[in-house]
């Protein structure tokens, strides 16, 4: 199925052992520095690859792709040439890496100083544009926890929440990347029986969540079946979907969330394509009752994706949170897909699903500060001995992702953000 | 404030008395015919104006409007030049079309065959590329009507209703343009207290609403006050927001409507601009409790503009279903752009920000079928001699829209659309 360790190509150039960035990943992601305008990349080890000037060395030249595909300030014509693209540049660089590999790159080192930048001297920059962001919420305990906090244990999961993969349409031109600060905002909170006041969000919080990006779209009117769905993603990427719950508590009835999502959500520089993580194939848990046929998938649909969430207040080390896992996932991206097109909607390269905060079953693999302090009543205890119920001003939130298993690692970079106090009222 | 009748100018072409096109107006839209491929337009009468040939033959050449800026598929290049450009552009279409402005467009017959052409020899395309889309709820009689079906009367109205215009991100992509006809959505359905099934639709339904293209953005982080919202507005259009009831009541706890809208919505090809809706310009109903200090807006901020919903069975005359107004919107666009923006969300170019369903206080300016049939409780008689509690595959459903008084006229066009039987299952 995947090359073993011991079958596996081994790269030429130095791949610290913990590095997300092996022989086996190949994500993609868009760069700049401070003389190279905005650009496609892949990484390996400590370095972020130049897919422009690899286009213009011709290393690419048989694969016929077009001119200046990768001189561009986001993914998105790269990804429309479609996945036996995606595919071809992947494997081109697999073997351009691999000791066993044609020599032209590894032979030739003023093309590798052309082509490879110490992942510090870049900027990245968002991956893609983003067309249209959907939320979903995937996560049985995630759901089953915010549930049983707002209105108990018997009635945690709404009816509905077994049937179908429960999704909002989220607000796709605030999304940042990795990196970018971002603001407390201010909302109406309604505090107890008082009066509404426009205040700045007092429960400020993260929400850990993976992100798919299309790759494929479908016609309006037309859905796409589960056995097809996955051949519409282009790869994944770490997500975090910010959330102000004061703010979201007041206004989300009946329509749901706006002001307390829509300030920003954070995506990781990388997205890692399904080949790199195929591997890493789980079955997902199972589910009772059946689903309806539109939503039946066969195969394994999850993947093994060790997720942490770290906090560093600073001028102290960072504490992890929160380690959770893809594959606690309820409903697959592969079902997720399905529903979104079951009605005929159509979806379109660049699109952005995310999974909805993962929560695993242990309080310590819980998603997001609601759950881990459990709405407040159970204080985090931060390195400088401050107590976090959610997030303060200061405080560096950082999510991190990677599979490994038998020598193989895949991994997605961390989404790294600083809170910013709210404006001056 | 505005032309009166006497001291207006008058056009030196023919223009139908019940116009929407006339001079007060020069809404902007994007059109094509079989040779010219999409560029953008303005209407007079019965005239399609093409803005592009216009630019060609030199008549904005002191505009200093950047090359091409008019052909193009999409009107959002020409909107970011900001408010100075598009009023510049009315004024001197304005001055081309009146018998008192300078003869070079009235003089020149060989001109005016190449930038006019009857609205029935051009195909009118989506205006502008919808990048985020986000739909009010903005209407107290609709919110009411809707509460008191599901809710009962004592808590028509959610606490926040009056404190804030309730809203949600809606599904950018599936935006189409009058004319597209629209397929009745499959989805799940839940039969009383039996278990759901998947299936077309039973409880399709339009929605009246109005909405507002964003014509200048915020960055992100950085709220709009009130008293500059209208200037982020480039214009309105008339917007019909499909749902499909019975998708939408199974799906939406706790995150909002999701298949049961994003199947498609629709809108009219042009753009009014609020210059030229000034003249219409009315008080909102009086907000009571007090709105929190974010909010306040002086001003006339509503518009009085009639709205009017038809439903057309083939082979019979259209029937007028529903009249409504603009004016009755409890929130105002100053109102839904300053809450939007007040997180620091950035709103950008080519954003469509709809006012929610438009209903009046009497049962016949209810602006969907759910008010209208009262949950089907009320069928519609047809001249056919059908019922309609909801829409029927092959009904045409018409939106108009238009301000008038005192001889001064500005339309909207229509919204017209089929709606199509679902796919065999």
């Amino acid at each position: 199925m995947y090359p073993t360790p011991d079958s596996s190509p081994r790269p030429w150039i130095e791949i610290p052992a913990d590095s997300d960035f092996t022989l086996q990943n190949f994500p993609f992601g868009i760069f700049e520095t401070g003389t190279l305008g905005a650009r496609a990349a892949t990484a390996i080890g400590d370095f972020v690859v130049d897919l422009a000037a690899m286009q213009e060395l011709r290393y690419f030249d048989d694969l016929h792709l077009p001119r200046g595909i990768f001189e561009q300030p986001y993914l998105n014509d790269f990804i429309a040439l479609g996945p036996a693209t995606w595919r071809a540049v992947r494997k081109r660089l697999i073997a351009l890496f691999s000791t066993d590999g044609p020599g032209a790159l590894r032979n030739y080192p003023d093309s590798q100083d052309e082509v490879l930048h110490p992942h510090s001297e870049v900027r990245m920059r968002m991956p893609v544009y983003v067309r249209d962001y959907t939320d979903f919420y995937s996560s049985e305990e995630h759901a089953t926890n915010v549930g049983t906090m707002f209105r108990g244990k018997e009635n945690a999961l709404m009816p509905n929440w077994k049937h179908l993969p429960v999704a909002y349409h989220g607000r796709a031109s605030s999304i940042v990347v990795s990196g970018t600060p971002v603001r407390r905002p201010w909302g109406q909170l309604k505090p107890g029986d008082g009066d509404p006041v426009h205040a700045p969000s007092r429960l400020l919080d993260f929400e850990l969540e993976m992100g798919a990006i299309i790759g494929q779209g479908n016609a309006l009117g037309e859905p796409i079946p589960t056995a097809q769905a996955e051949d519409h993603i282009f790869g994944l990427l770490l997500f975090n979907d910010w959330s102000a719950r004061d703010i979201q508590k007041w206004e989300y009835v009946p329509l749901g969330p706006f002001l307390g999502k829509n300030f920003a959500s954070s995506v990781s520089p990388w997205i890692v394509t399904l080949d790199a993580l195929a591997p890493f194939r789980v079955p997902g848990p199972k589910q009772d009752p059946p689903v309806l046929p539109y939503l039946r998938a066969e195969g394994d649909r999850n993947f093994d994706i060790q997720l942490e969430v770290a906090i560093e207040v600073p001028g102290y080390p960072e504490q992890v949170v929160c380690r959770s896992n893809h594959r606690y996932l309820y409903w697959s991206l592969a079902q997720q897909i399905a529903h979104h097109a079951s009605g005929g909607c159509n979806l379109q390269v660049g699109d952005l699903l995310a999974s909805g905060t993962i929560s695993g079953p242990t309080p310590d693999s819980y998603g997001s500060m609601l759950e881990l302090s459990w709405r407040g009543s159970k204080p985090l205890s931060m390195p400088d001995g401050s107590e976090r119920r959610f997030l303060q001003d200061g405080d560096v939130v950082i999510m991190r992702a990677f599979a490994a298993k038998e020598g193989l690692r895949v991994g997605f970079g961390e989404v790294r953000t600083e809170i910013l106090p709210a404006l001056e009222g």
